[in-house]
């Protein structure tokens, strides 16, 4: 029986990589893909005929509604309002962050009895707050310190009481940092992390906010497309009434992320990296989890990037496909 | 200045002994108490004139408006579906487990800024869910196995959240299971823990579903209304963003509460509970958690009854005052 997916959120970085591994593949769980279609607040443009795209508001319970009526087998959602932005718009951030999932789970549990999708949520490791263990296991308390963190948390329960109930088949994967993320700086707390490296490979500055000790937990876009699949694809009776995975990500310093730079760019490279200390963003940042155990992912088949000399390949070897693509505009 | 005090859900057991107790002592926290709002699905009656009551839908956006409009000082949460009716009627707990609290807080954030009252949430042990740590510490992950306690764990992110914002200065607080609930036996899987006790002290026959090795947290009527008003007083700026907390009850196994009954009541009491083992039952209640370390609370003055004991001793207190105010007609 051909596959019918669903994208919330398609076209942004991972919605996009996601899609186009989907193309290029053209099977799911061994089954022809028929259609992909690709939602989100702003309309997506795909090469590929077996992907439609449209554009709206996913808090807009008629529009979810509309969506589910396809009944598409495998649902990504994707789709979320940032971390910076749930923080300073927080009417926003709850509704499309959890109006959106409770309008997504509601449409999807009134669609019938014999409509059960499995239903892949990009959840995030900000459902963890200070203070930690260390390493965070599975089993630890979900306290998050921003309303981002708790939106995610929160969509988290219900797809677990949903899926326990038998209305849908749920599974919320915890994405780690995404290491390198292409493109422009963002504004976002975090973006130090993809620039120190982005910037330097492409022969520009990059503001290094805080010290060589600061830890973090990282993964590629590769590997975030991956847990996707994975996520789309495992029997989800292994997971039991706990729904939501930490993905294994690598736990990697500052120090070790530039030393690996050094390895494989160089001196001159690395030179380009100016330490400029932050104390309201090393602030924040002392307030991420930094390590993770990650064990049930693994048991689950979940596959973490090898190490960081692997991200910083894998971000070359894209960006030089990325200007091929594009005749030598890198953009 | 005086406080004035709204109840939702105040016609329930702990609800009413509550406001008696509020009554009786006529101050919250140093300051005397000018009015209390009891507001419940059906209308309560005090004999006070401090009392006022209503009855309407928690659910309902306007009716809660309305009530947050006269700007109490502290608010008590106590309106819930019970776990039972949450599970069987899946649209009914959402909406008022969910909906109602999702309402409250948006009235109160909705209230202005000068606005931030002290809002008590009686959340519940059903946020935790099998497999557990024991004792249950409290950095232990919630994952909820009912509807009822998914609810329960969402609100309590949702006051955390709208705590940390600054909107509310809220707190949520897990009860153990009450013992001993007076009244009529109910159909709660958990109303054994009561029976067992209540009904051989009445000289009526209990019937004893599960093993006397079944371990159970429990606390008495006294000690849930002493929890609730030690919460609207205590100095939450020491809970920091984690704003709810299990409360410290006594893990006891059915054998010890027996025991106790025997040496308090006779052996002819005992002689009133008849064992007859119940498969589904034992497996509900397998699935329920048994120890904490509830350390945060007692940290925070919280107090658990002394012993299984006091809490037959007070249940029995409690049925001589029943009688004596009822002339002798125990309800």
């Amino acid at each position: 029986m051909p596959m019918r997916i669903l994208v919330l959120g398609g076209a942004g970085m991972i919605g996009r990589r996601l899609i186009d591994a989907l193309v290029a593949d053209g099977t799911l769980s061994g089954r022809p893909i028929s259609a992909i279609h690709c939602f989100d607040v702003v309309e997506g443009g795909f090469a590929s005929p077996l992907v439609s795209t449209s554009a709206g508001d996913i808090a807009d319970a008629d529009t979810i509604t509309n969506l589910v009526e396809a009944r598409p087998d495998v649902i990504f959602h994707l789709a979320s309002v940032v971390s910076g932005e749930a923080e300073t718009d927080f009417e926003k951030g709850y509704r499309i962050n959890l109006v959106g999932m409770q309008n997504l789970l509601e449409a999807i549990r009134l669609a019938g009895d014999d409509y059960r999708p499995r239903l892949v949520f990009t959840s995030s490791i900000a459902v963890f707050g200070a203070p930690f263990e260390e390493p965070i296991r599975d089993t630890f308390l979900h306290a998050p310190l921003t309303s981002y963190g708790a939106q995610k948390a929160i969509c988290e329960l219900l797809i677990s009481d949903y899926s326990r109930k038998g209305f849908v088949d749920g599974i919320g994967i915890r994405l780690p940092t995404i290491v390198v993320r292409p493109g422009k700086p963002n504004k976002a707390a975090s973006g130090f992390f993809s620039g120190i490296i982005r910037e330097p490979l492409a022969g520009v500055e990059a503001v290094l906010p805080v010290g060589d000790d600061v830890r973090h937990w990282v993964a590629s876009p590769a590997a975030a497309v991956g847990f996707l699949l994975h996520a789309a694809t495992l029997d989800t009776a292994d997971l039991g009434d706990r729904r939501s995975l930490t993905m294994p990500g690598l736990s990697v310093t500052v120090g070790e992320m530039v030393d690996t730079l050094r390895r494989i760019a160089g001196d001159e490279t690395v030179a380009l990296i100016r330490r400029e200390p932050d104390a309201a963003i090393s602030r924040i940042v002392a307030g991420w989890p930094r390590d993770f155990s990650a064990e049930r992912a693994a048991n689950a088949g979940f596959k973490a990037d090898p190490d960081f000399a692997a991200i910083v390949q894998a971000h070359i070897a894209d960006e030089r496909a990325r200007k091929h693509e594009t005749g030598g505009n890198a953009t």
